[in-house]
């Protein structure tokens, strides 16, 4: 008898890579409803949503205390306690995400170009949902909900992978998705997890081409390099901003002061946020900056240069080549001195991450190089980076910043989360 | 003596890595040339290559004879050796398709979108070009040109991986192209190859994220699979059409026969061709069909159904899965027969590779779900499937065609070969 218990244990080991391909072909099925869906539909799906996620709040309070609780026990740190935690405003915030989603135009079925050939064949290029979006991100649970909205209104079946630390709150936030889209008629695995299949399932889930036409990671840049590094579908790399502003001779000073404290102060801790600045060795203004900076407590790491010009009073570390790669993401900002716009070019070239540069300056000339030679999603003249946003710049949603080239480029909107397909149309015409 | 001699050799081994990835350096600092180089100059630029294509044609020749005699001693197919060979008129074809690149308009600076927002900033999303392309092919010469011109017209610098078939035909023409590129003031680093590193060298450029920001595959499956399934650096995959025709109940007969002659017959070596006819039960258009193609000497693969409609004197073989699955691209045909569309739209599920598939009906209906449900590249409604096709869709040059869904899908034109950059300009404005 003992044999025979032990037996069936033995042959029957979960079997992850089995499940979470299984889940893939689910979402497959699903997102052939979804993407059919009519605008009125999802945005019928995204206010009912957004309704039980408040209907079930204490239920997902709950189910947050346990994670929360959990992570004081392991020693978590309160930044990211803070970044766990659900409350009834951040629900809130929820909602109305959601609602704003619902406003939103549907970028499904958009015509990106057409015409009519020669021998009268009418094409036309349109906007499609991608299929199935999967996304792997921190213990967040926000994320849950915010691109779980984002996929069903492109009309996408999403897989998600969220943090262990965030289990039992995700758990009951797709319970709540899941149920609501089944209650207006939309099928409930257009929403699924992988989460029970911990870390192996992040594995399969990376590997599964075919099944996932786009995964995009969310969070810092060990989780986003792993899924770079370790994914065999299609990944949209979002993230890392080692972000300059080089404040030229010809800058106006106050400009610039009010600039380098927005970019830098405004809320440290995105990726839009000022890492370096660069001043050129003519401009008189970084005594007034320093001031300003260090009375808003911005910690400087400078060099030798920019150290000589402090004024009195304005405290600052020398800055090494760790200072220059640094992403801070808190109120820390490296300072160089140059001595002409290509120095600044070459300093930006060798350091940044390609997210978004700015220059301050009133020389036509040095704008219209410092447009045309820097490699970044966004490029900023006189104004503050906070600005690369895309709800700043009118994309509505962001799903986030891509620092990669391909397919999406800076503040991703909706219609990055969709593809196209051509659609040719004739009465019977053939290839000469 | 001797420790001496041998020690070099032994402590100086050609390090492929450092190689490749010095060419990768090379190629940034060239594309930034090229990158901001004007449409004249470049068009330019593909005009002079061309002519010294044609001035430095028995040279290039005398090369593809010694690779074509290799190829001979090796015993390599008569195929790919026609594939391998290079004609004073196939390099006249070379030229006038540089001629057509030169005078299409240029990608770069095309401005996709822009806007005021409320605060006053200027914001534009310009197509910028990529930076460095990298290709990976097998050995067909008129590709090296191919793709460095198409590279060109974009902004890129290009970085090259013949198969070492065609090593000596590929040299010549590199050499051509770098000595062409500096003659008309380019950088020669804009083209470049690392068919001197072998295939250890295609391996560090499928790994060589940040220097090579896309890698395009060229050529049979094992090729393609290899790229996508190895590359850490973002690929575009190209090619596998498994291409089906659904000849629904209404379809007209007369022109379903023509249109099936011309997908199957034109040009049956190519991914757009027909690869599986599913007819449906209703239609009696399978004998005439069937008689039309095996005229043309179309072997037919049937299943049980089709094979007892098919009319005296014609004969066809038995279909298993294997047919379903099969790109033949040759005069072979699988044909199965369908109870209803949504019979049609399964088998396509099951066995398309998202590339092209056609509907011939009569019936709105049908041809809106059609359109609506399948989902491949390109879908066509009473036409020949050949019509996906960057040339024949208007797109000018063809990079290639694409079966994935992140940035490009279908056909891609040079616009594909560019991303975007945003620029934004102010006078001074900081985020609320």
């Amino acid at each position: 008898m003992e044999q025979e218990a032990a037996a069936p244990a033995a042959s029957q080991p979960v079997d992850v890579e089995a499940a979470v391909l299984a889940i893939g072909d689910r979402a497959r099925v699903a997102s052939r409803a979804v993407g059919r869906a009519n605008r009125a539909s999802k945005d019928r799906a995204l206010r009912a949503i957004g309704a039980a996620l408040k209907e079930n709040e204490a239920r997902i309070l709950a189910a947050n205390e346990r994670d929360l609780e959990a992570g004081r026990e392991n020693g978590t740190s309160k930044a990211l306690l803070d970044r766990l935690a659900l409350t009834p405003a951040r629900i809130d915030g929820l909602v109305s995400a959601l609602e704003n989603l619902a406003g939103l135009p549907d970028p499904v079925g958009n015509v990106v170009r057409g015409q009519t050939l020669p021998n009268g064949l009418r094409m036309r290029q349109v906007n499609v949902p991608m299929g199935v979006v999967a996304a792997i991100y921190e213990a967040r649970p926000n994320v849950t909900v915010d691109i779980a909205g984002l996929a069903l209104k492109s009309g996408n079946a999403v897989i998600l992978r969220g943090g262990s630390a965030a289990a039992n709150t995700n758990r009951e936030l797709v319970a709540v998705l899941r149920d609501t889209l089944v209650e207006v008629g939309l099928p409930a695995d257009a929403v699924q997890t992988v989460d029970d299949y911990g870390r192996a399932g992040a594995e399969v889930l990376m590997k599964a081409r075919g099944r996932v036409d786009v995964l995009i990671p969310r969070g810092g840049r060990d989780l986003i390099q792993n899924v770079v590094l370790n994914s065999t579908v299609p990944v949209i790399e979002t993230g890392e901003g080692n972000v300059h502003i080089f404040v030229d001779e010809s800058a106006d000073e106050a400009m610039a002061v009010e600039i380098l404290l927005n970019a830098k102060t405004q809320r440290p801790s995105v990726c839009n946020t000022v890492e370096t600045l660069l001043v050129h060795s003519k401009s008189t203004v970084l005594p007034a900056l320093a001031h300003a900076l260090a009375e808003r407590g911005v910690r400087l790491h400078v060099d030798g240069r920019s150290m000589d010009a402090l004024p009195a009073g304005v405290e600052a570390v020398a800055a090494t080549d760790v200072d220059w790669a640094t992403e801070y993401m808190d109120l820390d900002l490296a300072v160089a001195t140059v001595d002409s716009i290509d120095e600044a070019l070459e300093h930006i070239r060798r350091w940044s991450t390609g997210h978004t540069e700015a220059i301050i300056t009133n020389d036509l000339r040095n704008a219209e190089r410092f447009i045309a030679e820097i490699d970044s999603a966004a490029v900023i003249v006189n104004a503050s980076t906070r600005f690369t946003d895309g709800g700043e710049l009118g994309l509505g949603a962001e799903v986030g910043i891509s620092t990669q080239k391909l397919h999406a480029r800076g503040p991703m909107g909706l219609t990055e989360l969709t593809t196209t397909k051509w659609i040719v149309q004739g009465e019977g015409q053939v290839r000469a």
